[in-house]
């Protein structure tokens, strides 16, 4: 079965995101003012071909613990669908 | 009220996204040759005020079209959800 999974990589809360802060303060002298607060992440969309849905997950989540995000400095969320 | 919106920003299917290509070369050459294609993207996050829902989309949809996605190579979509 093929899956198409996005992966969500975000800085985790207590890391400074200086492009995020840097378009917040854009988006505000742009007039703007009602922008609270930004934060800047990465998507990573990938099709695989994997016999069911949980082998399919547990493939994605090693891949991205392991490669796509920094566990030190990133949060990362999975998300899985059947690919037709 | 506040609104959290999430803006997709992700290349045009017609653009080569060579972060994207080397990513999966990367997990072919480690043993993965179930991965069949990877596309990377951005993904921004912000908290915005604003009367209404549909005063907020349109003001994110503006800002995704004229500040945080570049129409000629790259596709963007919103999600908007209240922000308790």
């Amino acid at each position: 079965m093929k899956f198409k999974a996005s992966i969500k990589v975000m800085l985790k809360p207590v890391v400074l995101d200086p492009q995020g802060t840097t378009l917040q303060r854009a988006l505000n002298q742009l007039g703007h003012e009602n922008v609270k607060f930004v934060r800047v992440g990465k998507l990573v969309e990938l099709v695989l071909e994997s016999p069911n849905p949980q082998s399919a997950l547990e493939e994605v989540n090693t891949w991205a613990d392991q490669l796509l995000a920094n566990p030190v400095m990133e949060t990362y969320s999975v998300k899985l669908e059947p690919q037709s």
